[in-house]
């Protein structure tokens, strides 16, 4: 199969009127059997068809768009698509949205809020029906929506710190890190650690330990928090000083999962075993977390709900089935058992 | 800080009208202002700036859309972008056209040839200025480029079987398939086995282990080579198999990397070493690579920059630097040497 060489000028549309001539008929003609509101004879219906059908026509979308106000495209601002949660996100936003024929406009920001802003100002100038703001998810509190104030309904991922006048969707990052630390206290564990994000970030995760330790009646001890900065290596190096406590921990709770692999990584070193000496839970269900032996016991975050859920709040906006205060959907993130903790 | 209440009705727009009234000059003050091409005074053009400010008022994209035929934006089409080559792939080319003021339109078609062919409408309704399509890298022998014949320049991922006019963008896999092939043999190994891909994929990469072989002189023996499915538990059935053979293989090249680590798992099973026992050589380099131990030695699919190279190639086309016949730019597969192999 070959395909038909394209013309040398790529910008060339066939338009209505070229059909029209083609047809043997008038352009409005062309327009009426398009629209199918206005009674057209079947034999000219059929020239018609045959005339869009050979010379490739299609309808404009920048004219329909320009009739409807709806451009039919949502846009996703995204720190990096090449990390799996924004993936995960996005491809969960494209789900809810497309089913109901919007496309997903996507800009990745690289967590610079001059990019975000640039992208913000590029997507309302296209006439998105609709945002996403995934983009600077660690630090919402210097978050800025003036350039939307007059455009289309915005939704942003993350906790709300300033009580911005959007939508939000958020988890339950407390609850899910109580659950774990609990999980680790049930397995009888008395020195239970926690491999902290940086002093900024992760706060709701800390607070979850906190709760955990209280309940069960244990003090939470300064000695057992250590900061890390998300990535493996600090997990190595953040496990390093915890190992070198005596008592040692007999259970360490991760801010996420690439930490707890570098945990990990250092109980292997040791010599020791996973969970029988050290017992390990993380947080996010990385792919990393399956691949690892002993595959980590971890909490879900749901990017994918997440994105869906996005698209769940765009859509009762962009239809027109809610125009009320702005909402805030918490979404749950379940423990997910494996093999080391 | 707070942002004010949108308007109830979301689709409602600032048009130049309205800022011309709140200015009080004419529509035509107001374009002549924005389009900088008459001189117009400086009190009124600073009236009308405030206005514009005030107003929250935007260029209306479909309008220029109209006057120009470009929406400034290409699409990529991916099976799905929560794996990770199509969102490195999906980044690559955002961050090629990006500088140039595209945009990047995404839809997953979840390797369904009727959701690309309705992808491939809907994007071409839209005005994209360059198409991507990335979605069925494994089936290009099915691909029909009818819709676009009269349409923006396409760049296609993968081979080319059927000599369709189109740009692509591929990697040379029989030549890492080779280089991981003669790596293995370079450590003093006699029975290279090779897990592959199913009958139908993945046939470049047993060609080039197969290369490897003759140039060193050495038979390629059909019981060394076991296909698989792509995913890790085949690459776990597919090493039973190799293992269980007297003599046994002392290296595997698998024709991803997914399959090694299932390889990997059978190895760790058997209380083999690796590599000292069973060499190992994976395709891809996916981030589990570098999680697994002893870490993966592999050939790097350059994900990224086959995104960018696509975006390169729609470029000239799309700035009309080129017009000429139908190109296909083929990227190295660099092998990546860590610790299995």
């Amino acid at each position: 199969m070959s395909v038909q060489q394209r013309p040398p000028e790529s910008g060339s549309r066939v338009t209505i009127g070229d059909v029209a001539r083609h047809a043997g008929v008038s352009p409005t003609t062309v327009s009426h059997v398009l629209s199918g509101k206005r009674l057209v004879g079947s034999a000219t219906r059929e020239r018609v068809a045959e005339a869009i059908e050979e010379l490739g026509y299609r309808p404009n979308s920048a004219a329909r768009q320009l009739r409807t106000k709806r451009s039919c495209a949502v846009a996703v601002l995204v720190p990096d698509l090449t990390n799996p949660f924004y993936s995960a996100l996005t491809r969960g936003l494209a789900d809810a949205v497309g089913g109901s024929e919007y496309g997903t406009y996507v800009c990745n920001t690289d967590g610079s809020l001059e990019r975000e802003r640039m992208f913000l100002h590029d997507v309302l100038d296209r006439g998105a029906d609709g945002i996403v703001m995934a983009s600077s998810a660690n630090m919402p509190k210097e978050r800025d929506l003036t350039p939307t104030r007059f455009g289309p309904p915005v939704v942003c991922i993350g906790e709300d710190y300033l009580e911005l006048d959007a939508d939000f969707v958020t988890t339950a990052d407390r609850v899910g890190a109580r659950a774990a630390t609990a999980h680790l206290l049930a397995r009888g564990t008395t020195r239970v650690a926690m491999i902290q994000g940086p002093p900024d970030g992760g706060v709701q995760r800390t607070l979850g330990y906190v709760d955990a330790l209280n309940a069960a009646g244990h003090e939470p001890d300064p000695a057992l928090q250590v900061h890390g900065d998300w990535t493996r290596p600090s997990g190595r190096e953040a496990m390093r000083t915890l190992m070198a406590q005596r008592p040692r921990p007999d259970a360490v709770f991760c801010a996420n999962d690439l930490m707890a692999i570098g945990a990990m990584d250092v109980i292997h070193e040791l010599r020791l075993r996973v969970p029988d000496d050290v017992a390990l839970v993380g947080f996010d269900d990385v792919d990393a977390a399956t691949i690892v032996t002993p595959a980590l016991t971890t909490v879900r975050n749901p990017a994918y709900d997440i994105g869906h859920e996005a698209g769940q709040l765009l859509l009762s906006r962009m239809r027109g089935e809610y125009s009320g205060p702005s909402r805030t959907v918490s979404l749950k993130c379940p423990l997910v058992e494996r093999e080391s903790g």
